[in-house]
């Protein structure tokens, strides 16, 4: 595989909801996107999904050759693959199709070309296996829609090269993505992770009528949550610290978080009553507004929060690539 | 107690951090606030916390008689309390002193008015267990700070009457904060075991080798993160699951979240190893930032979040008003 191919032409497999956002986001970025899909209305969805995406992509903001024009459709897989040099993977999450499909792609895209998957439940070493040249094959993790969600996580499999990862994750990185990389490939990769591990401390307090719904939603986005979507937990345990910063915080205050480690709910599955009342208490916090309503209402704060996050990362730059470069010289 | 004792002088008692930063919400809300700590430079301390607050505030928004001027100050405890309608108690977290501060409290206090403990460790049956009207004591725990950060936990105590906490939760709401009713006493209440529990996942995962520090904050604030910032975990499921819903989610979707519950780690404390791991990848994490230029990125973010949020409620309360009506009238 070669070091530096740059990427100009990106193929998208399927062109369902998520292949739908990267292909929107890829043509936001300038890029030539030829995508494919055997469904039969596959082109005329993706044109839509692409027309009702490019409205937050303008908000986000396009790239100089952004371009709708960009896009090409094409049922043949084979001929989307042809002078690809980034593959997007997005197909169905079956194992066995996978396999195939990734024995087709690998045959189908110039060796020295790289290919990603959207996976989010399949292991890169098991896609890999029957490729001539798995080498150049890793998890492209999105978190949906990729098209608005920076996070991508990166996974290597057994037989995957180091600087395929270092490729996947500069290349994402050069597009205004926040990839990461995950070094051990396990069960649901990080972020669905970290989401159960809360979702499932909220449903333990359901269980037990400690909270409703309601009140655990609020528990979250008037309070945590609002600082998790501006810093991430460590970063905030530093601040939380003071002066002495995370040092303090793991010496002196470390402490009580164990203790509510080891109080928290095990609950291993939903129970049928727990399920509906999680159905009720959800439908009665949406009240009378429809999933369109709320979803206008989730999108409009996102982007916001998004702008406001950018700003952030503008301001903070300055002092980053000054330490950057004290460090260098020192 | 009086049902409806209207709320004019609040009485703070304890004015480090927590106790400061709620005195400088009630200045903004327009009460007159009535503070008291046995400290030698308390008033100083808090008076030079509440400049520093209000200009957080009037970001946020002041309301009509918002006044530093109404602060007044006394070591003596029981002149504090005299007059107070609502007490907010910030006092040690040690449950032999809170006991007996809580009697003193009590007694110096107008039996019908109400008593707020920002306890995080202590439960209120404990607190309230030598209280001569204990019906009138509840916890109100903030997240951190509390003139910025909207969410307040209502817990009552063994004794405590429901009214008590309607009251409570009536009262916070009133002056914007987002009050929710912890129906029983558990160790942390709600939001700080959320902490914990996404905490602990990414602990496990940096132990493990998974991720390092900045990645695992990554994981949360560029991704799902985002969107507890503007919408909680349950809601945000019910977009999930389509036009479907909630209902959709559970049934169709919920198996895979049991899946990672199933597998997510099971630590309990913190070993010297990961301790040390977590400040290092978080100082490096933290770079060439300062403690101080941290807390200003993520402040200035955190009230521009605000701002979207409020205008977000605002735009929504139309059609919720709406259905309240529809629904009180069906």
């Amino acid at each position: 595989m070669a070091k530096d191919r740059q990427i100009r032409n990106i193929a998208i497999v399927g062109t369902g909801v998520i292949g739908a956002s990267w292909a929107s986001l890829y043509l936001a970025r300038g890029f030539n996107v030829t995508a494919t899909d055997p469904a039969p209305n596959a082109e005329a969805n993706l044109r839509k999904f692409i027309d009702a995406a490019w409205k937050d992509l303008q908000v986000i903001g396009l790239s100089p050759n952004a371009s709708r024009d960009h896009l090409q459709f094409t049922s043949d897989m084979k001929k989307a693959l042809s002078d690809a040099d980034f593959v997007q993977e997005n197909g169905p999450e079956r194992p066995d199709f996978k396999i195939k499909l990734f024995a087709d792609i690998d045959a189908a895209t110039p060796p020295d070309s790289l290919i990603a998957s959207s996976s989010s439940g399949i292991t890169p070493s098991v896609m890999q296996s029957k490729c001539t040249h798995p080498e150049r094959v890793v998890v492209g993790h999105p978190f949906n829609p990729p098209h608005v969600i920076p996070l991508v996580e990166v996974v290597a499999g057994a037989k995957t090269l180091p600087q395929t990862v270092e490729q996947a994750i500069s290349f994402y990185r050069s597009i205004g993505k926040k990839p990461i990389h995950v070094r051990k490939e396990v069960v649901g990769h990080v972020a669905n992770r970290l989401q159960a591990a809360l979702t499932r401390e909220i449903v333990y307090l359901i269980e037990q009528g400690v909270i409703d719904v309601a009140d655990g939603d609020t528990a979250v986005c008037w309070g945590p949550g609002l600082r998790w979507g501006v810093m991430g937990p460590h970063l905030l345990f530093h601040l939380g610290g003071g002066q002495g910063g995370i040092q303090h915080f793991m010496e002196h205050l470390s402490g009580p978080v164990a203790t509510w480690w080891k109080d928290l709910g095990k609950i291993t599955d939903y129970t049928p009553e727990v399920k509906q009342t999680i159905i009720e208490g959800t439908l009665r916090e949406a009240g009378n507004r429809s999933i369109e309503e709320l979803e206008l209402e989730r999108d409009s704060m996102l982007l916001e929060l998004l702008a406001t996050r950018a700003k952030g990362e503008k301001a903070a730059q300055a002092p980053t690539a000054r330490g950057a470069k004290q460090a260098r010289s020192a």
